[in-house]
């Protein structure tokens, strides 16, 4: 297939380039009997949307959402779900050096490569703002999730690190999560990262960052081994986002340096585990504990210095980004982490209903 | 779909548990006329098979494996290829314990609450042994690659950390790679784990591992974004591979550290990059440099010291591990890594080959 | 899957109800550098649109079909293509009856069974206002077809028999086809259906039809074997149009009563078949004839005379049919049976593209 | 894909050629904990096995089923079931005429045009062998329907056309079909086959024939619109059948004669209909009747009299056949439609549950 789709019970497809007349994405999969309006949807959006703070991109997008089919009465009626978000902010700018060159660290170059053709416009397809699909489509997967498991389900992210500096202690506070503009769970750290973070958009530069994803609430018995195991499914749904270059489970690539005493989860009475280096996942199913994914974000190629690349045609040259930029990626990225979290969970939670005689 | 196929265009499905008959897979999507026998799969096999050194698992398997379909007078003819591995060495052990109780960091609990039911003997489908599958379709997927691009396609794999132990030094050699027993790039390096992994061993003890992957020779314009982009399907399926628990792309979780200045790779005459952070991928799509896949690989949980466990019934007890088991099991996730890689490239090209108009 | 979604490297999924605010489709796996815009569409939804004759249903809809994403500057980018139609003629109708009974021969009894609620406004999902979207992206299926195969592809459709009444002589005109009001290909016969019809609609009946689809410049090659094939796909791809009861292949159904002498289409130099009882197909695999497909249409049962039902809650009740309906749904079936053909064709052509290695 | 795969949730691929080693299947998605072992899947098997009686084909084969995989103490354990059956009667025939010539009505010359390279040994994958496994994994979905659905699921199948002769009474007798050579519901119209086919085989002849199919005890509520409609599936499921050129359900073709008033099924108390025209399917979702499809087998092409074909070079020949073939194979072909009906099913019940928020 060419790629535009998610899931497999629970599945979607996105479309819409960052400076066309819209974005949008068509759900197929939604359970019927499911409240569901814009304003369960929209809030997911707002935590995501540019312009949230002062070390996000300054373009201005409202990004309604408009359900446009699916919905009767307030609630879903098993039919597919198509949501639609206008793109207001299209500066009518001058895409003629982006659409000549090829800006080192973005996806022009493969772009042209594979198509022969490409949409420069704000990054065209490749823009991260196909993002906000898939935050929406992430508050149908929560929905689904409260219907049919109880409603303590929380899917929940944070950045735990921003280019060279960790969170700086050990107080991890999910509520100092909502207070700061880094989606930040140590007040401390939040201080340090929001004078660095100046610093880089004072110089044009950028920098890299990691999230951490946790899901609490879900039950033992979720992922279909051997290829479709929950872990492997997770690690698509977050490598697939924009930027990122590492996604890892619990321990992660700390458990390489573990040995096997260190590493492996001691079982308690009550199906309870004495640690989690696991994240969750044993053998590709979930056991019940929190699911913990963490992923690595890269700094974004938008930057002021210049760097050397070649033109369309193969000349060598200089070039720089001059419009609105992230200095960090890294921050929106948590609640798109967060909605890639919930609809793997909500597509194997409805294939395991399916396949489930247990 | 209850995810026991990979791929696509190419596309496999693999079956069979540790201890039962045979384990086999079936391949469909392979091009016809294309020159194969055993002889172009066995010695992939040979690779991985256990009890290749005094470091992997003792069970003695000759994974001999038999095509037995889709080939006619040498030649594939387009339809199912079949491959069957008979499990020759299924001691007649005693389960009874493995059976009642759950090991700590294996499958074992999660298969019962999901299926409520299992094959214990030696694991049964949440095997490694699974991974020879895996490792005769890459010789396959090795074959597509070499007819529809040029004979310079190469894939390659190293081991790069062991437990604690890096790479001592900086001399990568592929050369040096098939000369050790860890597929240890660094000769010297090969000598420290050598004595490292004698002391694991001797403790009934594990370590994990990091595998390096590299793919060269690969042409731009592979990976369908955007949620089968090249590197998501990449990260499934390493971390499909049993006990692996991170991935990364080219720098990595490394390029959270870095700004966008030291990350992107800048590009010259002839679409050369001038460095590799990206790993190959620009926005899902293969830039034409080498494709570099690393992932993290747990230590086994079959250990000899005892740990906490609860039994079927949730019962509190302790077991350890007394069978033949790998100390550091990422050394034969090696091949099995080197499979996978040749295996998502072989599905996008043949995707590519479909939908390309360029 | 839940099942709005058909193909498979050219993959679609269409979205919308009735009498919602639009309705549309999505469609992955155009490759890119077509030339692409709306005009290249418009004329195929013209040709299915309701109110076009007097035998059609009097609903009034303009059916301007809106590309939102996945063309620049006139060629299409490899990205998905989201196409909008918006509903206009949504009378504000009184549904409160429909809402309360189900309609038999209607979708309304078992969409309440199988999600327990229902958009009773115009059919809702049900509608065959659906069509419209496969009307859309059959048109971009031929684009495909073209760009791909030499110039004389071509698809063309004609109904063969309406209710009791078949074609009247031999006198096959695929011009005639264009200029009478049921894509009749027998001038004499149409004069002879005008006035049947006639008489259906005074009575506030309906009729049923079989429509056959050509297909013509088809190379040989297509279809994948054993259950993709050409002629399954073509199956599943006809039956799934709203009223259609039955799917034949040339011969079909004739062919039951044939020997083996009579059916099998002797060969010829220039893999020339003297006679065509395979309908261009065999063993799954297009022989480069041409593929013919007919297809049975029931009657709406959407009529004056009240027929015996239920109602929600199980209370035997009457009702009948006051809205605007056509008195024959087979005549603007056949668009949507010439789309249903083309888009067969352009997902088995990009299938064998990738697959190909002759 | 490739096309050797059926099913969403319960998906299978077969593999194997009509006289390689074996023929086989693997099954994924049956769920866990049902009691299964070859015992119950050989009777279907012997159902259908060639040899059976005087009008079948005189290979012998014992079509031997042999489970690999996913059953452990004698239950399934939710793991991909792998089945085989050997080739025992593969003569050491020669093969070199069709080897060289392409046999009108077979598939020899499309696998040629679309391959390049065919295994002409008893028609190779064309070969309707392959329904054995088709007819092995309907077993396994029997089993899933009785596990899932009360136990009076039955599916039954009856041939009523044999070439020129239908049945020649209204006598449909269940009872019967399990009584003379032909699974034909009616004793005396059994009797005027036999004496038909007689001449038919002494002629070297051939003839098709018509079966139907019923599955009963079916709930409501199954089948996914818009495009994987219950009908749908079944349209491709049969038509994917060797030799099938014609699927219908309910009323089908004969749909297209009737009026409105006569075709709409009216409902009453208790969900009961008072007619079955639909077959059991509206809107593409299962109504509570028989589900009732229809499916025309053509007359075999391996006959005794010579037909003009051209060789693989492109020279003008004639062949005929001499071999062991059935002169009606649509005899056999009740069983594998007993199969698919039951696969459908199977498949969709999975996927409702899944769905399913009633």
């Amino acid at each position: 297939m060419a790629g535009n789709s998610f899931g497999d019970l629970f599945r979607f497809t996105s479309w819409g380039e960052s400076h066309g007349l819209a974005i949008g994405v068509v759900v197929d999969g939604v359970p019927s009997l499911i409240k569901l309006s814009e304003d369960d949807i929209q809030p997911f959006l707002d935590k995501r949307k540019p312009g949230n703070s002062k070390h996000t991109t300054q373009r201005k997008e409202d990004d309604i959402v408009k359900i446009m089919s699916g919905v009767y009465q307030g609630k879903t009626t098993g039919t597919p779900l198509s949501m639609i978000i206008e793109n207001k902010d299209q500066r009518s700018k001058d895409y003629s050096e982006i659409e000549k060159t090829f800006r080192p660290g973005h996806a022009d170059f493969t772009y042209m490569e594979k198509y022969g053709i490409r949409d420069p416009r704000g990054g065209g397809r490749s823009s991260a703002r196909e993002t906000a699909c898939r935050v929406a489509v992430g508050a149908i997967a929560n929905k689904i999730l409260k219907t049919f498991l109880d409603s303590n389900v929380k899917i929940r992210g944070a950045m735990v690190q921003m280019g060279e500096i960790a969170l700086i202690d050990d107080k991890w506070s999910w509520d100092e999560v909502e207070k700061n503009d880094f989606f930040c769970p140590s007040k401390k750290t939040a201080v340090e990262w929001d004078k660095y973070l100046k610093d880089v958009r004072k110089n044009g530069s950028s920098v890299g960052a990691v999230i951490e994803i946790h899901a609490s609430g879900i039950p033992a018995g979720l992922g279909e081994p051997v290829y479709d195991k929950l872990d492997a499914d997770l690690a698509k749904a977050f490598m697939s986002i924009n930027a990122v270059k590492g996604v890892e489970i619990g321990a992660g690539f700390e458990s390489a340096f573990l040995t096997g005493e260190q590493n492996a989860d001691e079982i308690r009475t009550g199906k309870v585990f004495t640690s989690n280096n696991a994240g969750g996942i044993l053998g590709g199913i979930s056991t019940g504990q929190d699911i913990v994914v963490r992923f690595a974000v890269k700094p974004t190629s938008s930057i002021l210095t210049p760097k050397k690349s070649i033109t369309k045609t193969g000349k060598e040259t200089t070039i720089s980004t001059k419009g609105r930029h992230d200095p960090c990626v890294g921050i929106r990225a948590v609640p798109v982490g967060e909605a890639m979290m919930a609809i793997v969970l909500a597509d194997h939670l409805l294939r395991n209903r399916g396949l489930n005689n247990k």
